[in-house]
C-alpha cells in the first residue's frame, strides 16, 4: 500500500501537493491533479490510508480543559497558556468542564478527533484519565495530581509547603485558634496543603481544627457560616483559596467582626482579584502563569521529540496583604 | 461520481458505516469493509469527494472569540454559552484574542478548519469581521456592533438605555457634578452609553464631563487617578463598567474619599464580582447569561433552518448596592 510520500514521488510533485489534492483545500494545477489521482488509484492508495494521512500532520492546536472557566484561577491560567502557545505557533482551544466526566470525555474525544498536539488539563477525575489511554495525544495534568497515571507530565505548585507557610504566618500574626478550610480531600492538591497544616500544628502544639470546604465563592459563604457557629473563638483562617477567602471575608464583615483585628484571614492561588479587592486579601501565591507556560512548553518540547521532566513543582510564596496583620 | 449514499447503497450498509471505513474511526465488520472498499474503488469515489465527506456532517462544534478570557463578563458569558450548547448537544470551543486582529484571523480560520457550526464573536475589529466574508459558518455579535456587516445577528444589550439610567440614578442619588469614564468610542456599545450620558445630562442641564477610559482594572486605576485631578468637585462617577468601578474604588479609597458619603460611583455590567466585592457595587446589569445562551440559540436555530431575528437587545437593569445612595 504507497503512502502520501510515494503517491508523489510517482507523480512527480511534492507531498504538500498530494495532500492539497485529497483535502481539496487549495487550488492545484489541473494537470498535476490528474497525475495525482491516477497515481491514487493506481497505487491502490486505501481509503483509510487517506482519512488518516489527511490528518498526518501537526494541528497545531493545544486543548485545555478547566474545571470552571469563571474561576479566576482557570481564566489567567488558560490566558498563560494561550500566550505562550501563540509565541510557538499553536492555538489554544479551551473547553470547560464543569467537573463534569461526561463533558470531559466529550471534550477529550472532540480533541482528539480536532487532531490536537496535545491536552492540558485539570481534573479530579481517575475515571477520565483511564479514558485517555485511548487518545493519540498526550497529557499534561495541571494543580491536580491523580492516582492513575497516563499523563507525560504533571504540573504543580509546592502545596504542602503552602499549607505550612499559611499556617507559621498566621502563628506569627499571633493566631491561637486557627481554622483550616479543608479543600476536596479527594484532589491532591487540597490534601497536600492540609497536610502542611497538620504538620505546622503538630509542630507548635497547637490544636487541629477545619471545615470541609470547597473553591468556590459561593460554597465559601456558607462554609463561613458553619466555621463560626462551630468554633466561635477562631482567631485566624487558612481559606481553601482566594475565592473563598473572599466570601469569608464578606460573611464575617457582615456580622461585624473586624478583619484582621479580630480574625485574620489568609487564602491560596494570588488570583489578579485577591489584590483588586478591599482589603487587599493576604495569600500564598501560586505562579499561575509560569505553572501555564511550562505545561504549553511540554507539550511543545513532547511534540518535537525532545526530553520533559514528568513531575514539575513550583514554589509558593506568602504575599502578605491586608487581612493578616504581625504582632509588634 | 459516487457520493457517501451511494456507496452505501451499493455495499449494502448504513452511510454511517461508510463513514466508518473512511474515517477508520471505529472498527467496522472486516467484511463488510471489504464491501466498502470494493464499491468506492469500482465507483470511482475519487479522493477530493472523500476528503468532503469526511468533513460534511455537522461538527456540532460552536467556536467563540473573546477578546479577554480574563474578564469576568467575558467569562460569564463563555459559561453561559458553553452549558446552552451542552444542553443542545453542542461543544464549545474557546479562543482568547487579547484584541488583537493577528489571533482573531488565526482563531477563525482554525474554527473553519475545523468545521465549526457558527462563531458568536465579540471584537472590535471591522476588518476581522470583513475577512469572515470568506468563511463557512454563521457569526453572531455579540455586545459589539460594527459598520462593514457579515454576521447572521447582533445579541446585545439596550447600551443606550444603560448609560440614561445609570447618569439618572446618581443624579437622583443627589451628585452634581457627574463624570463620566467612557469606553473606547469606536465599540457601540461604548458610544451608545455615552450618548445616553449626554441625552440626560442635556434633560437636567448638567455639564457635560468626561475621561477616556478603557475597560480593565489596570486602566481603570490610571484612570482613576487623571478623574480626580481634573475634577476635583466630583461627586458621582459613571465607571465605563464594574471592574473600572472596583479600581476607581480603590483609588479613591486609598486616598482618603469616604464612599458613598462623598462620591458615588456606578457600574455596569453586573458580573458576578460587583456583589462579592464589600462594599458591593451599584450597576447597571446586563443580562449575561441570556446573552450567551441567546447567541448559541441562534447558531443552533440558524443550523437547522429556522428563522432569526437579526437584532436581539435586551433591557438592563438598575441594581440599587452600596457605591451609591438616595438622599432622605
Amino acid at each position: 500500500m504507497a503512502s502520501i510520500r510515494e503517491v508523489a514521488k510517482l507523480a512527480g510533485v511534492s507531498p504538500a501537493t498530494v495532500s492539497r489534492v485529497i483535502n481539496g483545500t487549495a487550488n492545484v494545477d489541473d494537470e498535476k491533479k490528474q497525475r495525482v489521482l491516477k497515481v491514487i488509484n493506481e497505487t491502490g492508495f486505501r481509503p483509510n490510508e487517506l482519512a488518516r494521512a489527511l490528518f498526518k500532520q501537526s494541528s497545531k492546536i493545544i486543548g485545555v480543559i478547566v474545571p470552571n472557566i469563571e474561576n479566576p484561577f482557570f481564566s489567567e491560567l488558560a490566558k498563560a497558556i494561550e500566550e505562550e502557545a501563540y509565541e510557538n505557533g499553536y492555538k489554544m482551544l479551551l473547553c470547560n468542564s464543569n467537573n463534569n466526566e461526561e463533558k470531559e470525555l466529550m471534550n477529550i474525544h472532540m480533541l482528539n478527533q480536532l487532531k490536537a498536539d496535545g491536552l492540558i488539563m485539570v481534573t479530579d477525575s481517575n475515571n477520565t484519565i483511564k479514558n485517555l489511554e485511548d487518545n493519540g495525544f498526550p497529557v499534561v495534568l495541571v494543580d491536580r495530581k491523580l492516582s492513575k497515571i497516563n499523563e507525560i507530565a504533571i504540573v504543580e505548585s509546592d502545596n504542602y509547603s503552602g499549607g505550612k507557610i499559611a499556617t507559621k504566618h498566621l502563628i506569627e500574626c499571633g493566631c491561637k485558634n486557627i481554622v483550616c478550610m479543608k479543600g476536596p480531600q479527594n484532589i491532591s492538591s487540597a490534601k497536600q496543603r492540609y497536610l502542611g497544616y497538620q504538620d505546622i500544628c503538630k509542630e507548635y502544639g497547637i490544636k487541629e481544627q477545619y471545615i470541609e470546604c470547597g473553591y468556590s465563592y459561593d460554597i465559601g459563604l456558607i462554609k463561613a457560616e458553619e466555621l463560626i457557629t462551630k468554633y466561635p473563638d477562631v482567631d485566624g483562617i487558612i481559606a481553601s483559596n482566594d475565592m473563598v477567602a473572599i466570601s469569608v471575608y464578606k460573611t464575617l464583615t457582615q456580622k461585624g467582626y473586624n478583619i484582621p483585628e479580630y480574625i485574620q484571614i489568609i487564602g491560596f492561588d494570588n488570583i489578579k482579584f485577591s489584590c483588586l479587592f478591599t482589603p487587599e486579601i493576604t495569600t500564598v501565591a501560586q505562579p499561575i502563569t509560569k505553572i501555564g507556560k511550562k505545561a504549553t512548553q511540554i507539550i511543545i518540547q513532547y511534540r518535537d521529540g525532545h526530553n520533559i521532566e514528568r513531575e514539575n513543582i513550583f514554589d509558593v510564596e506568602l504575599i502578605e496583604r491586608q487581612t493578616t496583620k504581625r504582632k509588634g
